[in-house]
């Protein structure tokens, strides 16, 4: 099991509606609107980092509204 | 009350207009052209970082040429 | 009550430790690690902006082995 | 006379302090903290851009736990 | 002979197709995705610093997806 | 008198035009391609810091398949 | 299996130890000097994200002369 | 014959110096001080790209004060 943050930037706007979309989808744990360069801030889980990507690139990306997504992989040291 | 730093960054060739339009907008208490990386930087002031957050999303990023906004809370340490 | 996340670059091979130091630090949700440009993401709350403006100056950024914070307050737009 | 913003990184733990000995500096209009990649955001004027350069690297880069400044002028388009 | 990385950002959504089609180009070493600031990295090569240049706008960037290129070429010190 | 580096980033496939053009622009000493997270940089002069703000918004910004400019005024120390 | 690309920013005038010290560690496919924002390109794979995220940390971070570590995890989507 | 931008980050207070260093370095056509996210713009010669790195690491980055160095080959699409 892998979890991430993933860092999101929005076109003008669209911060919030993205939040609320994100939010919905499955593997997503919470999807919140920030202040500061990103505009949303996920938390997400999968089984693994090539899931996580296919999560980012197949569902994620597509939520109308975003331009920028920044995947960082939680990581147990 | 919360005041507040937005930097702007405009699509080519917007920046004046942008700075005129937004420092027409309820809440702001001037906004400027720069050079560097930012384009615009406007004061604005509100009853809450929420708020502040709202007035970004629904009257800041609605002025047309912007392609993104850097909200810094101002903070007293 | 205001939410934030704060994310943290460390001193290289500081990571870890930093991570461990600032999840026992009061107002601290919890503080992990991840890969990407941030070493470190946490979640944190307090008060106000100006309350949050004070713990991450007063008692995060003493944390020794942390370089730069980026703090992200959540907003409800 | 320019006038311009002056955006600085602290080490950590010191934006409070730094905030406070630039406001004291001849030619600062005012010098406050903020959330965000910036730590202190200022705003200086002087005769010229030359002046400005030289007020940057003489006074204000002086100070005690300064990491960076990110000098903006302002610009009457 | 000159090698270098071509580190790729892409339109949302299109990261999968993008590395698919630049790793069928001439010159290209190999491409795959990656999550981070990036989101396909490149190796490639050429007679010059000139040809790279002309591989990277005439070849690469015509590569229907992409929005950014940052080319690091590979130094022998 | 100003002179000052303008960095450019532009649409992809397009930065050797820009050059081109930026080149033919009165104020304009020189407009090269570079490899790097720029495409080109340019030196241009005028006669004072707002006149070069209105030579960049008025005439650089006005070449098509610009998408960022960053203005660097070079300062005698 | 995980395979990553880590680009690395070092201390001035170390680029080149660095890439010959990592190079010989284990885990490491190659390391390479280059010009742009990073001066080290490095290729490592480990057993999994965590591993690989315990690589950096404990091993290429130990390496004198790093300032900073950016892993992109390569997916495969 | 290669010539590139050299983008430099100094250390606060340290431009004027770093710049005038630099001016007199062999492969250095000039050095000058500039505002904004860099600190010093120098443009080089050498022969070579793996030249032209050597000359970045084995003498620019010698000079005391620098922090950064961004390496931008100037190229002809």
């Amino acid at each position: 099991m892998v979890q991430a943050y993933i860092l999101i930037q929005t076109e003008v706007g669209k911060a919030s509606t993205v939040a609320d979309v994100i939010a919905k989808l499955p593997g997503i744990l919470h999807a919140e609107d920030v202040t500061g360069p990103y505009d949303v801030i996920v938390r997400a889980q999968s089984d693994s980092v090539d899931d996580l990507g296919r999560m980012v690139v197949a569902k994620i990306q597509q939520v109308d509204g975003i331009t920028r997504t920044l995947t960082c992989p939680i990581v147990h040291l």
